[in-house]
């Protein structure tokens, strides 16, 4: 096994940092990383901003369900779809655009684009020793995120980045079963299958839950994931993008 | 500059490969470092199709646009938004989550996560030495290939990844200006500020294609992109998008 897959394997989510700012270097380094990735016809949809400002940071961390861990940090990036630039280079040629900028399959190559290049930029970080975690918490409340970073329309900010030295371990959680996500050549959508290989998993993440709890929490994932399903959040989520473009 | 990084930034895309079948441990190391991509809440929202069978890979090629790297790899595989098993398990915890499941705030976590798996997916075949490729045309005909691989209900396939030893050098294409994606603190939406970074990354691009087509080719990315998008494509997205769940 070579040292980037190592990296990718030992990946766990990391939410307590040193109060120590990354280098320009490392920032840099990270961004371009994210750039490498594919884009869809070359259309590089999407942008990332920085927080440095100290009040900033402190008002996300509001924002996305008062997470320390976003106001403490070595940076905090946030990813963007984005089809701002796409509007303003249209302009430039006198093309009229809006309706590819407006359709659902544009919203998905940006949603894709953008999701890309982070996992690119959380790659590099971990290959520095820094840790990472993705903060969706970012979609509690878009509008209040967008005014504080004047957002201009046509641009969606998807979810954070939070970047730094860790001061925890974190332990890696067990995925899924392979045999569940990856299917040869048809889905295999049995449900009595599906189901099986549910109940084995719930064994595997209670035993988790037990283990790094003292026996006190018990979670299995489907009692974990229709707990949280059962409770639609961020409703407010189409009619955001639609007014978005 | 670590290894890992330099994988990253070496990133081209390969669009000629061996007909030479990636080995079982390659590609459990391929989903496996899918696997490991953070994912929001723990939810897990994708499934992997890798496609084996040659008459199916034939049909996608042509579903895809006619790609015959689509055909010819070493190995094929579909990233797909997939709600089809929390479907399963809210029958299992006997729990109504169809409002969850339907919502855009959803439909972008799944995409988020497939992205997020996809690309640790890329980063562990090129550091394999392996050649990549994203497939968007996938999305060119989704009914067909739903139907093909017996996709269900509430899984949508995104995007293909074609995998497989080069037979091409591939080059890696200039990305915007580090100064145009990435902003810190607020966004910069100066439009003159805009245009005078796409009008030197113009310069940028147009130079690369001359030089890789003898002053054959003089593109310019601006000039490209309204191309593009002047003509909106798959427009069935959202209606489809919206009949899956």
């Amino acid at each position: 096994m070579n040292p980037t897959i190592e990296t990718i394997l030992r990946h766990r989510s990391i939410r307590k940092y040193e109060n120590r700012p990354l280098t320009e270097e490392q920032i840099r380094l990270i961004v371009q990383s994210a750039q490498a990735a594919s884009t869809s016809s070359y259309i590089q949809a999407y942008s990332i901003i920085g927080i440095c400002d100290p009040e900033k940071k402190k008002r996300l961390a509001e924002l996305s369900g008062n997470q320390s861990y976003v106001e403490t940090n070595g940076h905090f990036f946030i990813f963007c779809a984005d089809l701002y630039r796409h509007q303003v280079l249209a302009d430039m040629e006198g093309q009229d655009i809006s309706m590819s900028l407006e359709s659902t399959e544009k919203f998905m190559v940006a949603l894709i684009d953008a999701s890309l290049a982070a996992q690119n930029a959380a790659i590099a970080a971990e290959s520095m020793g820094l840790g990472i975690c993705y903060i969706g918490g970012l979609r509690n409340q878009l509008e209040e995120v967008k005014a504080l970073l004047h957002i201009p329309e046509r641009v969606i900010p998807l979810f954070g980045l939070t970047v730094g030295y860790p001061l925890q371990e974190g332990s890696v959680k067990p995925r899924l079963p392979l045999a569940h996500i990856y299917h040869e050549d048809s889905y295999h959508s049995d449900t009595e299958q599906l189901q099986l290989q549910l109940a084995e998993y719930n064994e595997v993440i209670r035993q988790y839950y037990e283990e790094r709890t003292n026996g006190e929490r018990r979670d299995t994932w489907t009692g974990q994931m229709a707990h949280m399903l059962a409770r639609p959040t961020r409703m407010y989520m189409k009619e955001f993008v639609e007014r978005s473009g």
